[in-house]
């Protein structure tokens, strides 16, 4: 991240489409955002027409002219390579470049990547314009950094095109060497499946043969990741002053192994009000726009420090969906929300709305009348403000005590496989919930076979709630974590696959049994909600919780084994539900069922897990809190999600760095909506 | 209308297939027919392989003896063209005639409209066969008139054949003359779209571009209307003593351009049970078959008398779905729905139920065993008052003194546009509800490029819910009718695009901003209908109505403008939803959100609007009202849609026209399902 | 049935997939099957490239192995022919065998049937393999009998391939003769649908035409007959020894047929747990796992003793759906529920569950671990039990006094037509239950063209709910039940429709109507679930029950036409709903709705159907009781589907043959999921 714009401290900014208006008011345009407090602009991503105009011919003329004009206003550019977005002369020549649906439809011209990953002739294309690109910009002083494609996958991410399939043997040939280790890994014998000649193979389409279902989206994963490699080996080469990054995040790409194998940083697009289209408000104590915070903690887990390449600054909406309007302070408030959470670069989307096209109701900081309105003051207001605390936040670093531990084969797994995929969404949101709302910062990390006992115990606690894929030398190194003082807790169906996808032939949990010092006697699936049972805590007779969805019935095998809760009903009422196993300096926690909310709490409390700044600061519900921490000072960010003025208390005098101000002890109002930040040095 | 049947008075009649019963029957159908008080019977228009068993060799023995032998017992024919079916050896021998969904499956034999509109091939056998059917009855006196194909666009309206595509382009570049300006009107720049030879160029397919999908919904409508044309000049020039009609109505066409350009009167079939089906019922209050008025009158804006080729007369249903059986008295009172509002000639469908094919549950007057019911009588009944009344009611017209305003183009976009498309239906369904229940008679007006003034200043007053889409020629229209003096209601989203569907880069709502002496200061989606706001009416401080699914907030900028009612909740709390503008010698009204029934009952009190008859009948909420008149005569229509007997009171007296007998001032029972017609000179 | 395993008893045993196992594992395996009392194990359904790894190369080391070291443990083998899965090698070959979907889109390997029963090559290559299978394997002692392919059509049973529309083509020229009588059939002449080559013919793609829908599901079962056929006509030559049977039970398959026609028993495949996924449980008395007593006795009316060829024996599951875990008791309950209908041979499903595949979560009996578990002990408790009374229970038959009526056309018919097929469902669902619950055995019986009187006759009760479509032939057979002295019971829409689905030209119920004494005057569908009539009983008023989604209304035609219940609501109250008729020396009884089970039950005490045992036992709500007689002797099978205790009451003393004692007179506790067999001599 040192790398991301030297100079500079926070970096803030707009995305913006000179292609898309006229070219007089480019100069009024760049006038605005750089009064408005921004230094950075993106811009190109889906103009492959314009540099690109017919085959081979490739034309500069009109982004030199706009990256000329921002640059003469102070504004530094992001280009997009615009391979999101092929132009139509090519897909008409080559069909072969286009996608196929599952079922065999092929996709057509007029939307988002409708090409796919795997053919040689985009392949070849791509490169070409991304050299072309990067000749003629790699020295522009004006162009700061790439954005490769855009929102790569954010159309599914599933690809069917024969090139797919082509490619994915190709993909098979070398990560199993021969039929007879893919036929083995598949479990062919099963249903008669096996291949005799590799011909035969192919991306699944009629197939439910969950080993090929997970190695479908790896491919689509490996496979997403070669296509950026393309551009981004050429890139490197040619464009070595330019940073590279690119927008997130979406399915079946495994972003972490993108971003260190390729990128300088990552950067997330954050919409906030995506979810005002979502039934989240029909759960208890909905998290609404606050859901945000887990995204921006996965996106921290990729890049400690990251950047927010598409902010929401206004209703979002395609033709075909609506999202309501941010209220008044949204905006400023999910600005402060990415950046509390290790933002260190935040361009809005978009500067002004379009007048036509698909995202006509995408809306901008600028309506499409283009005077002043709200949000233009709100937006202006958090550039005056990043003015004065911009450089202090940047660099800065999330602090966190507990981690959420996520693995991308048991999500893709649990796409097709039911019995695991919804246990794990449910847990980590009743978690996510449990800890934002005790104000308990944490992160996620995610598990691979490179990760190291070191990234494991800066944390007092790791959660890890169904991975029922486990290696031997995952189970090795959470081991060695607990052994060495560490909390971790298990929820159901843990460690029963190995990393094929096949079952154990030992009792559950496999690899961690001996950890978590018992084994599981059976299980059920709780197929009717209101026969959900009940669990009884040992501690707290009267504690009454729903062990959800799953039940695995736990037999606890060692003299170390402590049961903290019973199932109450059914055939095993009596029987373990919640054990803790005391193993080296640690302990290691198993739960047989699906964590809710109600649970998470409750093993938090048991966890010892404190709030943040608990010992000078009092919060309100409504309000999340989150510390970034640089050369020894800690920036608190206090950030109202609520439309209500709330109430916290401070315990102690502190900086408030927005209003410049100190504190004293006592209450500290927030406005609805409302940011706090303050200076502890 | 004056060509309708010349010489006879109310033309009643029924649909019948003499294909598909044994000709000894037909004679007795005839008779009975005859009895019933029919006179014209509708007939053909399946039965291409009866006309033309096989390639180029046509045949109408079987329709020669059906007609002439009708045409014995007194009945006249309307011949139906029989292209709404091709016959099996004609597909199976020209593929390309078939039509194709948008996911590229073929559509094959055995449905209706399997083909296309478009293909060259079709077009020479629809010649082929109209020419030899013109040829062959253009002079037989028993032969009055024509249908053309049978309820086009009845299965979705919407092709994407090769031959589709093909003619697409055609009609663009005739609309556009060059790509240049294609690019430009679908803001192909967008998404990097832009087309560089006309071949790349297709029907949406995977493409959300809404300009694209607008141009598709037009030409869909002109390409059904070229269709019908190569059928009606053929008629016109070989049968010109016969007049044309069609039956509607369905999507994606432009029935009011197809009439006046093409056909002597429109023809609707009704078939109010179809509300069986849907879930109306759910909301308070619902319409159920008195939604059907609704569609009669967009029917009376088409032709202001118009036919009803299909009048339900019994339960409807295919093999895969079912209607309920309409009650007794239910075909009566439909069919006086249908006389209420415009209709001079009516027709059942059908004569007796088929005993095979998918319509074996589309119940016709008669049941399969051919013996009385009370169907039957029920119709015959019918009969005998139409033979009493029927020459008083053709040819008079129904009065309204209110209009709600429609386009096509702001319908077609709202198919792809969510945030436009419910808004309209919402407000319509709310509109016509309110002016339904109270008593008040509307017309539909269909806003076209050629609407003169004249039809505008007829009303008092005109609404028109959500004109997105709005010309600046129409802009003049609707200000030229407020500054004479007429009343004028929009709602939320009014004239923010062009004709193109492009968004305006000035201040909502565009360019009836002056007119309405507001500006929409900013807006927001509901998208959480629970936090749907109240609006509180300045002069009934007590009222609280909910401003459903979209807020415009509005800013007032002129003197003449006045508040009538501003927002109760949320952070526009107190400012403007809904006001009133004096300009020239009338009002024009601006309603920030969607009208409910509520907001429209308040409103319809506001404007002034009185129930029709208000001076001399008092009605109760289950009675309809309908006046049509002739020559200085007003009759009126009362028509019970509940199953109970009402009361109506009359303050003046009145002759019945069913019972031809004067009515004393005082209550007037209406019995279930009854109706009372009412001559007042 | 008398050639099931000759010499033995009862037949207990599982499935096993050797080939999907260490062979080391297999003699544990064996040893310990034998120890739970197990004498039969099937293998082999879906092993194909074991015993021909590439085209025309034929191994059978392994399953010799399998086979002979299963001998040696006295262990049986049921050999099932592996076409179900073909080879890769060959579908990627010969694409042509892929079935193809009704959109278009071809089928893929990687799952089960996506082949087509019509294609020559295929029945080439499943000839050739049952061939070299035959020969091998007919002399072997240790191989009892066949299992033909694996749940013919399990996978929905349509077949839309190029090969399938050309076998349909030939299925209708023998079937019709000429296109005329095709045309005449189909109805084609209805929206212009007449065939002229028979090239032009196809399955129905975009047709809704009712009759030739219902001439596809015809196609579709004989098809699979004819499929079935080619395997059967090669074992009887080759392997005359060994018996042949197959496992259902799917759609679109006249199971009837092809057992009395191929084969020498039918089986099932019982999976009770199935429901768990269901929504029966949202009605008031859900039947839950007690329903498939009803597919067990569908299974009966097949082959009046049968085998299990899979019996459910834990979770099932594959990786897109799961059931929760059977409880304890469950999986003897439903062993015991299978045998009291008339099972004499039982396998479980399976040995161990799979560790990789589709079916990953289909759990046998042993779990992914191989070590005790309850399970295990549950079906080794049934081995021991079975030893002792397997024996004396084979060979003996159900006996019911009672028989709901069904046959195939109506169910196909009702596949499309939805005025009838949702009321058969809702009828016999109701049937079913107040059977069930009123402790009366039935049977259902399949009514066929070749149906003797002899075969009703022994029935004093018949329930034939909607039998719209109904041959004069079979209205022959039922008048001559009832005049015999039989009780027939009828309900809405009988006989209208004559046996190619076309209506009848004559008053409803059509041919039965003066069996009936009425005629139905008219009719409508319920569509308002609200507003549906309730019926009252003229032999008692106080009785109030609603007439389910559809009315008849009934006009009694004769002196013997006793109205028993009339409407009470809407236009047609006081009319018939239900009437009985004396007929000979028996009665017709006709009910004009749908049954309800509230109509059911009475309906039963006023037909005077008895409990089972009626006499000396009385029996809780929780319990079924079913009654196999062999010799004199009744078996009396008491099953107690809840989680409680229940009591039943002996009036007389009998014999406990699990236990193995008497009993005396007085309370009988019946444990949780517990089973009584009383011996009665």
């Amino acid at each position: 991240m040192s790398r991301l714009i030297p100079g500079e401290s926070f970096n803030l900014g707009v995305c913006y489409y000179p292609e898309q208006w006229p070219e007089d008011m480019w100069a009024d345009d760049y006038k605005r955002m750089r009064e408005m407090g921004f230094n950075v602009v993106r811009m190109g991503e889906f103009a492959w027409n314009f540099f690109e105009p017919e085959e081979g011919v490739y034309s500069f003329d009109l982004f030199d002219r706009a990256i000329d004009l921002a640059s003469m206003q102070g504004l530094k550019v992001i280009l997009g390579t615009p391979t999101a977005t092929p132009p139509a002369w090519m897909t008409h020549r080559y069909p072969g470049i286009l996608n196929i649906s599952k079922d065999g439809v092929p996709y057509h011209h007029g939307n988002r990547r409708h090409y796919n990953y795997s053919s040689p002739v985009y392949h070849k294309y791509c490169a070409k314009i991304t050299e072309a690109m990067a000749r003629h910009y790699a020295n522009h002083l004006g162009v700061i950094g790439w954005q490769i494609d855009n929102e790569l996958n954010a159309e599914g991410g599933a690809f069917y095109a024969e090139a797919d399939h082509a490619a994915f043997r190709i993909w098979l040939k070398e990560k199993y060497g021969s039929l007879y280790a893919l036929n083995e890994a598949w479990g062919t014998i099963f249903w008669n499946q096996s291949y005799s000649e590799w011909e035969q193979v192919h991306l699944p389409l009629s197939s439910l043969n969950p080993h090929q279902g997970l190695d479908e989206k790896r491919f689509f994963s490996d496979n997403a990741i070669s296509f950026v490699r393309i551009q981004v080996e050429i890139l490197r080469k040619l464009a070595p002053k330019q940073w590279i990054t690119t927008n997130g995040m979406f399915p079946h790409l495994n972003n972490h192994a993108m971003t260190d194998e390729l990128l300088d940083f990552y950067s997330y697009d954050s919409y906030p009000n995506f979810t005002s289209l979502w039934n989240d408000g029909d759960r208890e104590k909905p998290l609404m726009d606050r859901i945000y915070s887990n995204y921006l903690t996965i996106t921290r887990s990729i890049s400690p420090n990251f950047g927010i390449m598409e902010q929401q600054a206004g209703p979002g909406g395609w033709v075909n969906f609506k999202q309501s309007t941010p209220k008044p302070g949204q905006i400023r408030l999910w600005t402060y929300q990415s950046i509390a959470h290790g933002a260190d670069m935040l361009l809005y989307f978009r500067w002004r709305t379009a007048t036509f096209g698909t995202e006509i109701y995408w809306h901008g900081i600028n309506d499409y009348h283009n005077r002043p309105n709200r949000r233009v003051a709100e937006v202006a207001n958090v550039g005056r403000e990043l003015k004065t605390i911009g450089q202090a936040i940047a660099g800065s670093r999330y602090v966190a005590d507990v981690a959420i531990l996520h693995d991308y084969d048991n999500e893709w797994d649990g796409e097709l496989d039911v019995w695991l995929g919804p246990l794990t969404k449910e847990s980590e949101y009743s978690w996510s919930k449990s800890l934002q709302f005790n104000h308990i910062p944490f992160n996620y990390l995610y598990i691979e076979n490179k990760t190291s006992i070191n990234e494991l115990t800066c944390y007092k606690v790791l959660i890890y709630p169904h991975p029922a894929m486990m290696s031997e030398e995952t189970a090795e190194l959470l081991k060695q974590y607990v052994a060495g003082g560490g909390k971790l807790v298990f929820g159901a169906r843990t460690g029963y696959k190995d990393k094929k996808g096949h079952c154990r032939m030992s009792p559950f949990p496999g690899p961690v049994a001996e950890l978590c010092g018992i084994t599981v006697e059976e299980f059920t699936v709780i197929a009717d909600k209101a026969a959900t049972p009940n669990i009884r805590w040992i501690d707290d007779g009267d504690a009454c919780m729903q062990a959800c969805l799953f039940n695995d019935i736990l037999y606890p095998e060692n003299d170390t084994t402590e049961t903290l809760a019973v199932y109450e009903d059914d055939y095993y009422a009596g029987k373990a539900a919640l054990t803790r196993n005391t193993y080296g300096r640690g302990e290691a926690y198993y739960y047989g069922a699906v964590f809710s909310h109600e649970v998470a709490d409750a093993l938090t409390r048991r966890l010892g897990l404190q709030p943040a700044a608990a010992d000078w600061l009092e919060l309100p519900l409504e309000v999340e809190i989150a510390v970034r921490e640089k050369e020894g000072c800690q920036i608190v960010f206090l950030l109202n999600y609520s439309g209500k003025e709330v109430k916290a208390r401070l315990l102690r005098d502190s900086v408030d760095m927005l209003e410049g101000e100190r504190l004293a002890e006592g209450a500290l109002n927030i406005s609805p909506y409302g940011v706090k930040i303050l200076l502890i040095e």
